[in-house]
């Protein structure tokens, strides 16, 4: 087989087979392709796309490029929630506890923010001491003990996935729907899960921008998962305004700490909840959602899930003390409040700028090599629909450089559209549901 | 500028400025932008394809990435002719003297063979101590001396074509009319002519099969040319069987020979006089297409042609002997007749198998540095509508070595179909004549 043929006939639109999907993608990861070919490969697939059983089969491929992971000796079935990534989208650190704590194990490998997007790791790595790079061996162990471990992707995970992210990176095909899926589901696949929840984010601050796309999207992930034999529902849910009031590595760590004391915001908590519900239902520790979403909000009023937390930090290396005294994690020095100049009531926030205004302040990466500054951000104190006077603060901004601030305060004050009359309808937090029934044998 | 915003504005189909384009070209060619991020925008100027606008800026970046040369110190009006090859194609080897023998300049630069099509060089090379890599310096020597030269690409001439032709080679991204269009353009732009005669193959020997695909590729190709000043026509001619009787590059030399002693095959002979009669018309060295056609024809009769091909060869370190005594170039030691099986018509010559014959016979290269073997090749004994009897020779074999011999025959015989009737109606050997006007101001 000739890497030369396989990409002349993704360019031509006809589809690969199985094994020319197998050849290209192991021979890549082997260093027996050279970066050009595959640069060619990836636009044609980005511009022609790819079938269902393509898409099956590059999963499967990349998956399979490295170590999948095999926790068939811990008891349960063993379920994961992944997020296509937002502004101030944190449920992970909230959920994982409250599954755990309902005794089903949640072995879950995260990411780092991505542009204005924040990522688990950055989150978690805001508690003191809090150590994402656990070794695999260490990871098992975490997890056996107390039925959660939060680490980020290792060297043996998906090799392949790693490779031809960073090409994509650099070539603009980042933006392909078949090779978003292949990328997140040869990930989550290899954590040795039975079943997984998709949150795939829509609006302003999402990377889909319509709910169609966002759909789609969320269709290709489910039905690879289910080919894969794995139970699958994806959530479409709205990322048009943040999600919670605090955008930040340490503030959301602070908020998920609000939620799981039964003080959070209202939409994330609502949020939680109903991802929780579904990975108890995929899971089959429940029989139905409305009894999932009950023992749910059961364990975080009985503070089960906060000391699950308390737990998994523990056992991670970082600081306990957090959970009591949020003063312990970094903070900012200098704190300034963005104030409205009219009477009347939030009619949008332009979700992405206010991730983009976050990173600028240093709490996301602008080029890979930047250091996340994890005491930065912003408290969002008015939201879509709310009503507000003038001179009130919209949000305020946490910063530790002058230099920063101005650029973050322009995309913050311009984020903002206030007008005197409410918007019409609220957008629902839920979308849509895309569920994977256990297989379905489809064709392209 | 980046070169990552260039690649995804084409992917998404945007049309490139000219600046963009001229960033991309010159930053390739300076090695400041890699081959993977290149690969992937080929891919997409493949799959997007390419306005008019851009093709002629992508056609002056590669043309300015190296040296363009300038005869205008010599007198009259320099011409060339580019065919985009095919099976027997011979024809530059008759024109340039005929042309160089009306007194306009020639100043050829030519290619090797591509696959199943030959290549002006190869041929030359045939001649014992043609040489054909000629410096520049000397380049306009023999040219200035005889009024014709006939060399290969140096490496002043169109650099970014060459790195980008390697890359498109190994990326599959050779098949675009406007990359195709930018190549041949650039490296024919470079030789400082003010007119230029395409020959634009189409038929089963050329590689575009169709007229439509060979009209479209004519189009641009005489545009572009238009647009930077040039006097331009294209002629869509059949290449859907061999051209002339002879095929391999001794025997093309033979044949070319045979044309200019007036003992040449009729439509070899036709073809000849056409495309010499539109080069010596747009030199404005005769005032109209009869005149050419005439002129063409008496610079044959009077043995003017071949004496010019005689001082070429001589001036170019070539054995002038192989003009009176065919012997003198290359034999092969052994040929074998194709027999014909039953009594009948010839109604097609699947042409490209017939060049593919040629090229396992080793007439052509089927790896980069594979060494030609220049007294290899086929003579075409029936063509297109002639009669035949079973047991007579429909081509002769002409090999060096017995294991290429098998795998030639089998595509010899199988390229023949003979049927009881004669065909319908004899394609033409001139399909189509596109025509530039001196000046079009064309948008997208």
């Amino acid at each position: 087989m000739r890497a030369i043929d396989v990409i002349r006939k993704k360019r031509d639109g006809d589809e690969l087979s199985p094994e020319e999907i197998e050849f290209f993608i192991s021979s890549y990861t082997a260093d027996r392709i050279p970066d050009y070919q595959v640069a060619a490969w990836l636009m044609a697939v980005l511009l022609r796309g790819m079938s269902r059983a393509e898409i099956a089969a590059l999963t499967e491929s990349m998956l399979h490029s490295g170590s999948v992971l095999d926790f068939s000796d811990l008891p349960g079935r063993k379920v994961d929630k992944h997020s296509t990534g937002g502004v101030g989208d944190k449920t992970s650190l909230v959920i994982a506890p409250i599954v755990a704590a309902a005794g089903v194990p949640v072995p879950m490998i995260s990411g780092r923010g991505l542009g204005h997007s924040g990522g688990t790791l950055d989150k978690l790595e805001s508690i003191p001491g809090f150590n994402v790079n656990l070794p695999l061996a260490e990871f098992r162990r975490v997890l056996a003990a107390c039925g959660c471990a939060l680490i980020g992707q290792t060297a043996e995970i998906a090799p392949a996935d790693k490779k031809l992210y960073a090409l994509r990176d650099v070539t603009a095909t980042v933006e392909s729907p078949p090779l978003i899926s292949g990328s997140i589901m040869s990930k989550k696949l290899a954590e040795g899960i039975d079943a997984l929840v998709l949150d795939v984010k829509t609006g302003s601050g999402a990377f889909m921008k319509s709910e169609e796309a966002a759909a789609s999207l969320a269709e290709l992930m489910v039905e690879t998962g289910v080919r894969m034999g794995k139970k699958m529902v994806a959530l479409i849910t709205d990322m048009d305004q943040p999600l919670g009031h605090k955008v930040g590595n340490a503030l959301e760590v602070e908020e998920c700490i609000e939620v799981m004391r039964g003080e959070g915001p209202a939409d994330l908590t609502e949020l939680c909840l109903e991802l929780a519900a579904w990975m108890l239902f995929l899971a089959d520790r429940v029989t139905s959602l409305e009894e999932g979403r009950r023992l749910a909000a059961e364990l975080i009023a009985s503070g089960a899930a906060l000391e699950k937390f308390r737990e998994i930090i523990s056992l991670q290396g970082g600081d306990t003390g957090v959970i009591d005294n949020a003063d312990r994690l970094p903070q900012a020095r200098q704190r300034l409040p963005i104030l409205n100049r009219s009477d009347g009531f939030v009619t949008s926030i332009q979700c992405e700028q206010v991730g983009v205004a976050s990173l600028v302040l240093g709490g996301g990466r602008e080029k890979k090599e930047d250091i996340v500054d994890p005491a930065v951000g912003i408290v969002v104190h008015k939201k879509v629909g709310d009503s507000v006077h003038a001179g009130e603060p919209l949000a305020t901004i946490h910063y530790n450089s002058d230099a920063r601030l101005k650029e973050a305060r322009r995309l913050l004050e311009e984020s903002y559209a206030i007008a005197p009359e409410p918007p019409v309808a609220a957008q629902p937090l839920i979308h849509r549901i895309i569920q994977g029934t256990r297989h379905v044998e489809a064709g392209k």
